[in-house]
């Protein structure tokens, strides 16, 4: 929301995206990165829709906040158009993660390339299992919870990854937010509850399978 | 979309959910089993929206198609209640799964047991690897692509996951539909062409992250 009276500020942090037009530009990324390793210099809106199955209108109403990329004619140019949408969802630098509970989908999560490629760089790992503490995973040395306030603040991280049993993700959940961390990215099946300062997002792999399961049952119907 | 002249169909069937309302009855599907696994026997619409940080008004509204449930006074049964959601969302049954690519993020899936909880089998694993082909994983052999057809056909599977790097995702989501699979759950940060027939859930974790990112960035300048 604009306030009177504020100071001027960069062109980003001005910028009001909705959700919605985050998740979206989140998508365009995923699709002008593709294209530009494939050596690709220009593209349009309509391209960009036509691959993601949406309207040629609302990829042209997200870009426009981002200042004047499209050509008439030519389109956007792909590199320009990556630089402002990674600036506008602000991940044009580097953001520094914990991750706390060492399973396979840590280990999955760890050894996955995309997080290191936008900028997402897991600095410590952590288990309340005496057992794995000390152990290394993917060149991080396991760290007891105990580690977690002093590894935050040294690690200046301000993203923390839940991958604990739904029993102790509330109680890891809060060790994060008492250590400093801005935002949770929560993958335990467990409705956590934060101040609202605190950004969660949850990814509950159930509720992603229970939700396919549905529209193919309405689809079935239709 | 309600036709005309269309045969009577059963209660479940003819109920028309948005997907905003099936994702939350998902939500509150989470809530209530854990309030069922702890012995709680009644809750109140307000306790469920409490539990979620939501309006008490929008979870009545989301279970007021559902049928009669609620009580004055006495609120919701549980025990009625998850089975009523389960009816709706179409998980009161056992939906059949096969899997495309055995690698880490597959074993965490393999392992996760919220999966089997609610009613998800996964059937069968398959990598175009040729070294992992045959090699056991929680009990099940990885078979070769070759293998995918005849094998969905047999365990009437009709999801498909798939935990592929992001090249190999188009021509194994093409396996899928060829086979007869009606809905993909997609790992692969790809952006999939599939016909509308074909239902498709992505979970693109780059794209969480990134989207937790632009939260905190957005809320330190709010």
């Amino acid at each position: 929301m604009a306030r009177k009276g504020q100071p001027e500020r960069t062109p980003t942090s001005e910028l009001r995206l909705s959700r919605a037009s985050a998740a979206r530009l989140s998508l365009y990324l995923r699709c002008l990165e593709n294209w530009r390793r494939d050596g690709i210099e220009t593209v349009s809106s309509r391209q960009i829709a036509a691959t993601l199955g949406i309207q040629d209108a609302q990829v042209r109403k997200d870009l426009t906040p981002l200042g004047s990329l499209g050509q008439p004619g030519v389109g956007y140019r792909v590199a320009p158009l990556v630089a402002a949408i990674r600036q506008a969802l602000g991940i044009d630098r580097t953001w520094v993660a914990v991750l706390v509970g060492v399973g396979n989908l840590a280990r999955a999560l760890l050894r996955y390339q995309g997080f290191r490629q936008q900028g997402f760089h897991i600095a410590a790992l952590f288990d309340s299992d005496a057992s794995k503490v000390g152990q290394r995973v993917e060149g991080l040395e396991v760290l007891a919870l105990g580690e977690l306030p002093r590894k935050v603040r040294q690690s200046n991280a301000e993203l923390g990854i839940i991958t604990v049993p739904a029993e102790a993700a509330q109680g890891v959940a809060d060790l994060l937010l008492e250590a400093g961390i801005r935002g949770v990215l929560n993958f335990a099946p467990a409705v956590l509850r934060l101040p609202p300062a605190v950004r969660l997002v949850n990814v509950d792999l159930t509720i992603q399978l229970e939700q396919l399961a549905f529209q193919v049952q309405m689809g079935g119907s239709d």
